[in-house]
């Protein structure tokens, strides 16, 4: 029901803007008791900064976390655990350099959020595009931190599956390739031939778009609410709120249309504690419910509008111009969107843990 | 924030189940004083209605609506018009022939959410796939056809885009060709096509997917609220809360992987009175806010899990078994999509009508 | 976060006017598997139902509620059970004699919505008060219904206390006396009294206000969320959101203000499982958290403006007139306020419980 | 729909303990274009401040906030404006003093949730209360300030107008008085008699509760939502979430159950423009909507329960004990209140103009 708050029972609201002097979220509904540190969080914030590689926005930001409120360390036991209450968390903003961003005070950037922010609002802090800046996913990144906490034994990592036209090998992928490479990918061939690839674009003063595929593993079954709550709803919701974000797919997605029946419902089959299936087309979840396979989200995001190669545009006074976005951006934004795709996952399955529990007084599903 | 509500301040609540006595929706926050009719809300309904052609489902029901509430004829004023209060809408079901179902009790239907609802609930009502089934959508399209009523600026059409494998060829998109043809498709020639792919399927036991493009013209700039109430993050789970869709894309979809920076972002002009763009490669959504160009948004629905050809499952008590579903089943759920498509996007975009005039007091952006 | 909604995790919506075909209500996330009939709704709608002495409305209504949806018997088990979707709940109107109100049609009367309504929407129902009307609550009562099967070990009741400046004794109390006069009060001495005042009342064209006192017992310690869910907050809207009511206490309610802080805080001593409190100033809740003490609500209804005696109005051409309110009115809407405020008192708990258990995993606190 | 959050349109969640580093309020959904200042915030939290007469706690606190996003300066305009994104508000703990609170980890205090927080969530942060602590209000009075800005028109105004037995005289009534006095009371020889009485009190080491009148003019006729959204409704749950509440009334409150309907329903008579009403038992409100007189809402505020006289309480481990609650105390907490009950009425107007506007399109009422 908000504008910038997400979830139901795991709630979390952030602020700010690119160049303010901070960003933050409140994190409301966390159960209480869980063991929580800063540097639990700032690893996660960590993965999403800035400045990591040649292939990601320059901008130096620490992204350092203090937690505010919502927490406590009571003398008698170990350690710092929330306490059920609202968890602020604040992250300063230090390098915020404004004057790299004068002429787009008076001409709207082609692709990005600047008219229709103006015109919605009338005014706008045209600085690094203000709100509208993914500055504003460190603030989701943090909350997934604690969403993670929630859900300790589910499993949520993510990989960048397509940059440009070029898609990795399934057949090569290898989750702990993850880190091993400037682009959270998990097929290392991929990722050597993107280094080029993106090596080449940026020279040229261009950028491209990318996929990123998020996988929750572990998951009970029986999350997710119908029908206006079905987690796949509420995941298509979550991913398609990250910046730049067109696209959103669960199990074979858009692929889907072109499949016969007979080839996509995923068949089953008795196994020793419960039934399984033999196929996961579904993506982990039926009539927006888990069933206990992996959970699978696709997003696409589209190439960083910010580019070196002059553009038509216009100004606010409704003349013609061209405009070269100069400044420290990232030539393929879905790089860093793979850290921020699995922190959505991380809340949106928290808040339907909680939702489950609330409805049947059960972790997960029934079991056999 | 709920589970069988959609919207924050254009509110519906949907109810009932397959094979119950009827269902049914309650309208919340409609604006009053606007004429209304159950003509107006029976004509989408019977768009939607199963049985029109060899290609849906043969189940017979009239989907006749009553209008219970929110409604008044004040005798001085023409004619029937709404209150401000909850509009209540019933239909009955009719024709459920309940024994038709009778193999489902004992068996889960791969593909079909009655091993999720199962394992969530503890039980179900297994005839017809009780509330997972898509006669729920009934209810949706009647609180679209009030949700057009509010923004009767808008004009918001649908059409099947892909059936299988078969795209059509946009050079041939004919909107006057949508309701020649029982595809809802705006190219007769694909219509033409899928019409023998899909007898072909039909006599095989197979069904397949589909693609639904839905576009909304003259919406206003302005609508659409960040961060997680961005119009597209609304959409995007407004057409993943509809039966059987696994993936949704707006403007450019996941195509915006492959796309380069300077293909990508939509070149700006001055206009007359307003700038405009050289390209809508956005959907005409930017930021998460319309941008004065058509929002165009595609969704891809699986095909049909009710097949005839027989599949691998286990029964409720975790034994392998097989399957073959019987009934009156729609070779492709996607052509009846089309409707639903457009009563999905009607009501998000109701909704951020009302959402826009409650933070800004104007109907939409403020122009030059 | 809605009109025509209760409740976060148990929410309800209600539709319907005085005067139209039928009015109702959609309960939304009840628990699944919960023995539920008819026969136990109608139980607490009898019990609101008009014409039941010559204390209330003459108006006859059966009440008769239909389910529609959102149970199921399956045949190898035990009776109707909840299946944790919408339950869908309809009652007619079979007794609207709409001429009675035909002068209401131009005139505002005093005390009721008449006024705010046509200026707020423009328009109204004008039969019988339209929306405003308190045949609503028979919606609630029969959300209230199934709100009680949620908690089944809470015991909830209520007794009129006080009925225009007479107030019962409470060195009287009994509960048992609640149903055996037309009053639901349970100091038989005072219900005696009240009816000769009443017919006095009655007779002289007149009405007269009344206080309602609702006692939740056997609430587990837990319940309510801090801050702007408190469970005090949240009985306080639930109360006041009943026509005619104008105040709400918990506890020691405003005589709180007279007390000094030894007199108010309750003292608590140890107890051999848990520790106790020695008095209930604090109406069972503290800090918006029950704690384990009965919850005790209060709220004054204020008198039936529907009276035979001529006020002075004016008309909605904005001219001076009177009125006199004729139809069938209770002189004392407070008495069928009993088991309304029954009702709105097992919402709210239910809806608490589900949120308890949602962020503890616990039904109610962690005892000792 | 949430525990730390109010409003829906207009709507702040606030975070913080007592003894934390800092407390907060985002607020989420103002709209854009507002001018604003630090200033025009510092100065409604400046008068909730601790330590302004020896009538309320010694606690040293400077309350100093800052804006750190949803504003922005352009160059070109003049001054701080509100942008429509979330506003982070922010203000710094600096007097916490812990070892004061020392006793309190191991003995819950009788009237305080320092038992119902342990019991809900298993642990507490014990110091000074943690978030169930009165410091939250600071947040409040921050967003209220905000709220203020929106409806600039309303007068929102409050006096408190009932010490222990002491009530205020309405003879003389006086809103100049207000701020005359360190009592926030409208009757200036009230305020002088209830100076030597709470001298009396604080010197016995007790305390005592108070009634705190809240009013707010030219509000336009239709803000408020039937039928759960009442702006009684609201109100009653705004008020009702301040810290030691324990009654809300509306208009003629708990007084309208000893009202005779002639004695009760505001009569009304035509006026130039509109009509009006000739009394204001209602307190601005019918059906849950305004009727164009002053929204009068009184509320309880119960004694300090920190007090100097021993108690008889529980250890955490469920032991006999007495405590004296020492540190620096209100010995009536009603008087900083005040500002607090109009900073309750200033959001929950605020939210309600937001929603009207929205459903209807018209700030207030249709006119005449």
């Amino acid at each position: 029901m908000s504008y910038n708050t997400f979830g139901q029972m795991f709630r979390f609201t952030t602020w700010g803007e690119s160049h303010g002097p901070a960003l933050g979220v409140v994190v409301d509904g966390c159960p209480p008791g869980i063991a929580i540190s800063p540097e639990v969080i700032q690893r996660d914030l960590d993965r999403r900064k800035p400045g990591q590689s040649r292939f990601t926005t320059q901008r130096r930001e620490a992204d350092e976390v203090k937690i505010l409120s919502g927490v406590f360390e009571d003398e008698r036991t170990d350690g710092l655990r929330t306490t059920g209450t609202p968890i602020s968390l604040l992250i300063e903003n230090t390098d915020q350099r404004s004057k790299d961003y004068g002429e787009i005070r008076d001409k709207y950037r082609p692709g990005h959020a600047d008219f229709t922010y103006h015109q919605k609002y009338g005014l706008r802090d045209y600085r690094g595009g203000g709100r509208s800046s993914a500055r504003e996913t460190a603030a989701r990144v943090a909350a997934g931190a604690v969403a993670r906490l929630v859900i300790p034994e589910v499993r949520i990592r993510a990989s960048l599956v397509q940059v440009g036209p070029h898609k990795i090998d399934y057949a090569n992928f290898d989750w702990d390739q993850v880190d091993q490479n400037p682009f959270f990918c998990a097929d290392a061939k991929a990722a050597a031939m993107w280094a080029e690839y993106l090596d080449g674009l940026r020279k040229s003063g261009d950028s491209v778009g990318a996929v990123i595929e998020v996988v929750a593993e572990n998951v009970p079954v029986g999350w997710g609410a119908p029908i206006y709550g079905k987690l796949s709803a509420d995941l298509a919701s979550a991913m398609m709120s990250i910046n730049a974000v067109k696209g959103v797919e669960i199990g074979a997605g858009m692929e889907a249309a072109s499949l016969t029946g007979t080839a996509n419902a995923d068949q089953m089959r008795a196994g020793p504690d419960a039934p399984y299936f033999l196929s996961n087309s579904a993506g982990g979840i039926l009539g927006g419910i888990t069933n206990g396979d992996p959970v699978v989200v696709r997003f696409a995001v589209k190439p960083t509008s910010s580019i070196l190669t002059p553009r038509q545009t216009v100004t606010t006074a409704n003349e013609d111009t061209d405009i070269i976005t100069k400044g420290r951006h990232d030539p393929c934004v879905g790089i860093r969107a793979v850290p921020i795709g699995e922190a959505m996952m991380a809340v949106t399955l928290a808040d339907h843990f909680l939702r489950h529990r609330a409805q049947t007084g059960r972790p997960g599903g029934v079991g056999y």
